[in-house]
Formats: C-alpha cells, structure tokens, sequence
C-alpha cells in the first residue's frame, strides 16, 4: 500500500508541478545544492529516505547518487511560509557536486562589494 | 559611473531572467529564505551589499527589508556549479520571515520516513 503523505497536496508546485529544494548538510551546515521536485520525486524521497529530484533537462525523475553513488540521505524536510520551496537537510554519503567538489557552491563571486 | 561585475553576464537566468538565490545565515549557518533575483537585483544587491530581490507575484524590484526594516547584509555571495542557483551568507537584521519568525522554513515536515 503506498505511503501517502499529506502536505504533498497542499506544496504550492509552479506550472511545471515543480518546487525548489535546498539540500544541507545536516551536520556541517553547509548548503550542498539546490533541485528541483515534483510530487512524485517527494512521494519516491518520504518513501526511501533518498533524496529523489525532476531533472528539468532530461525530464525524467532520478535517485541523486544513483549513478556516481553520492547519494543524499534525507534525515529532515522543513517547508517554507508560502509553501513554494523545501528544505532538505541530510547527510551526503559522498561528495554531492558532479564536479567532484563538496557542495555545488564552489565559487565565490567577486564583485565591488562582494567579496 | 555604474559598477559591474562580469560575472552578472555569466550566469544561466531562466526564461523570466531570473534565478533563485538561497539566503544562509553567516553566523548560525541557517537557511533563511530562498527569493528570486534578476540581474538587475544582483547589480543593486552588490552596489548597496544588501539584498535585492524580484518580486514574482508583485513584479517588481524589492530591497529586503524595505519596509519591515529586516534587511539582509551581503557578506558573500556564490554561484553553483551550473551558474543557475546562487547562495548569499548573509548577516540579518532581524526576523526574515514575513511571519516574524528567524527563518521561512520553521515548518518541519512529517511523513512516514520524515519526522
């Protein structure tokens, strides 16, 4: 019988059926990266405890960490005030940016006041 | 005479000219907000080195904090590895949510494997 939960019908989706959701490390803090979900995906990440995403280039749903193994195991899903983007926070059993690096943000910006 | 920094002509804006922006908490490392930004918000966000944002559902260019006073000071900002998301650390003065709360994710989510 699948597991339903149900705040996944009251999530404000874009046209697309699609919500932004941070990933954090839960034990460093650090912002490892941001996807992108629909139902399906969040239905796939509460049933598993894997972090599930849409991938809006390939449009298919996918397991992060289903090929290179860096998986996100998902300890924690926050929501915000209007519904329109989560929060994951987890812990990432590899590096979680294809590149290799830790987090996704790897570059600092420069800029007259920034940086 | 305007300053800009090259990489606001670098990054991947979506089909609106937009990219979502995820406001950390420089301190506590907490994930504050997501908000939207366009180029002209990052030009005023790196000018003043307060955050910029563009209002989807208002259309229009807002400072963070503009009337609730509630600002968000840039201390560093970073793009991700597919120039699409961006990450602000930031130091803020006071609650970021509209809700008077620290943070706009203080909804934890409950599921069978969440919560």
């Amino acid at each position: 019988m699948p597991m339903t939960a149900h705040w996944l019908d009251e999530l404000a989706y874009d046209e697309n059926g699609l919500l932004p959701a941070v990933v954090q490390d839960s034990a460093s803090g650090r912002v490892l990266m941001v996807g992108w979900v629909n139902r399906e995906a969040l239905q796939r990440t509460i049933e598993s405890s894997f972090v599930h995403f849409w991938s809006r280039s390939r449009q298919k749903l996918w397991r992060k960490g289903e090929t290179s193994g860096n998986s996100l195991r998902l300890l924690e899903a926050w929501r915000d005030c209007d519904d329109d983007t989560l929060l994951f926070k987890v812990e990432a059993l590899g590096p979680t940016c294809h590149t290799g690096e830790e987090s996704c943000f790897y570059r600092r910006l420069e800029g007259p006041d920034v940086g």
